[in-house]
């Protein structure tokens, strides 16, 4: 019987990325599989009565330097996105898209890539259309398509769920109903499913 | 010629309590020496704009779990005090105390662990008389010396210090004039000591 880890994440964090990169290499090595469990971030730290990072002075500083060697240590290819941060709720409805056609992991490489390996700008909507022409989509569709009320409306759903598992940042990870917060637990989430 | 780690803390954290643990194991294997950096925490979070784990209902939850799991990971005795948050700002005045005759580290370990270990209700004056008493001090002249302006300034002064050194919360760790924040990147700031 295959095991899933389920990964709760937001293209918008650099910690997700790196969660990403990591359970991405696990995945292979290990026998697990990953389910992808898009959220808006931004709604969960307000419902969850957090101030991100980004809008702490002190932290924010902190947390490029801290990504950058964290990086390096696991070797990850990362670039501290100049534009950070990013308004990523329009990707996040784009995994709902992709999924209905099967394309969700390599929609959810590329964005991912787009925002931390290569730093684009991907708040503007030049840069994103080149972007999603590269993954052969039509931008003009892809926006209509995530403009629909249906897909805003199961986004938020997603995240309330998260919310009601007391899931409070991302990225995170739940394994036999347990949830392990942030990159660093990662090796304590492949424990549990070990058990 | 020795080197050295500034260890920031403040007994409030139970991170800092396992940064603590984990610190002095590594300090008799390695060739560093532990310099303690008693600072307040309640003034560097209100300086930094940071509103505690303690005050944000999932995070709290969540630190209770997790700070077990991590001491349980690392072998380390702990149990989360259930009148936490505790306050500790006249044990920081104490550090400072116990300085002068040099008696800081005892001091350090007793109060850490009557807190994180025992999970005494170090809130409590019948307790906190108790546990002074158990390190040959005097809870009255205890009491007396840590209300000098003097020591309540100086414990100031070195949060203000720790807070020009980017410093926004404990566990923090500095090697190199570089800066290492949580439990989780004490293997980095060894690294960093190697180089």
């Amino acid at each position: 019987m295959t095991k899933f880890i389920d990964f709760y994440f937001d293209f918008s964090s650099p910690y997700a990325y790196i969660g990403y990169k990591e359970i991405k290499k696990l995945e292979k090595k290990n026998s697990f599989k990953i389910k992808f469990m898009p959220i808006f971030l931004g709604g969960l730290h307000n419902a969850a009565g957090i101030t991100p990072a980004a809008f702490i002075k002190l932290k924010s500083k902190y947390m490029i330097e801290d990504t950058k060697l964290v990086s390096k240590k696991k070797n990850i290819s990362f670039h501290f996105n100049s534009y950070f941060p990013i308004k990523t709720v329009n990707f996040m409805r784009g995994v709902l898209i992709a999924e209905k056609d099967n394309s969700e992991k390599n929609f959810i490489e590329k964005i991912f890539n787009a925002i931390w390996m290569d730093g684009l700008n991907m708040n503007d909507p030049i840069v994103i259309n080149k972007v999603l022409k590269n993954i052969d989509l039509n931008p003009e569709i892809f926006l209509k398509k995530v403009s629909d009320q249906k897909v805003k409306d199961k986004l938020r759903k997603l995240t309330d769920d998260a919310l009601k598992k007391k899931i409070f940042g991302v990225p995170a990870f739940v394994v036999n109903k347990k949830m392990f917060w942030g990159q660093d637990r990662l090796s304590y989430a492949i424990d549990e499913i070990k058990k």
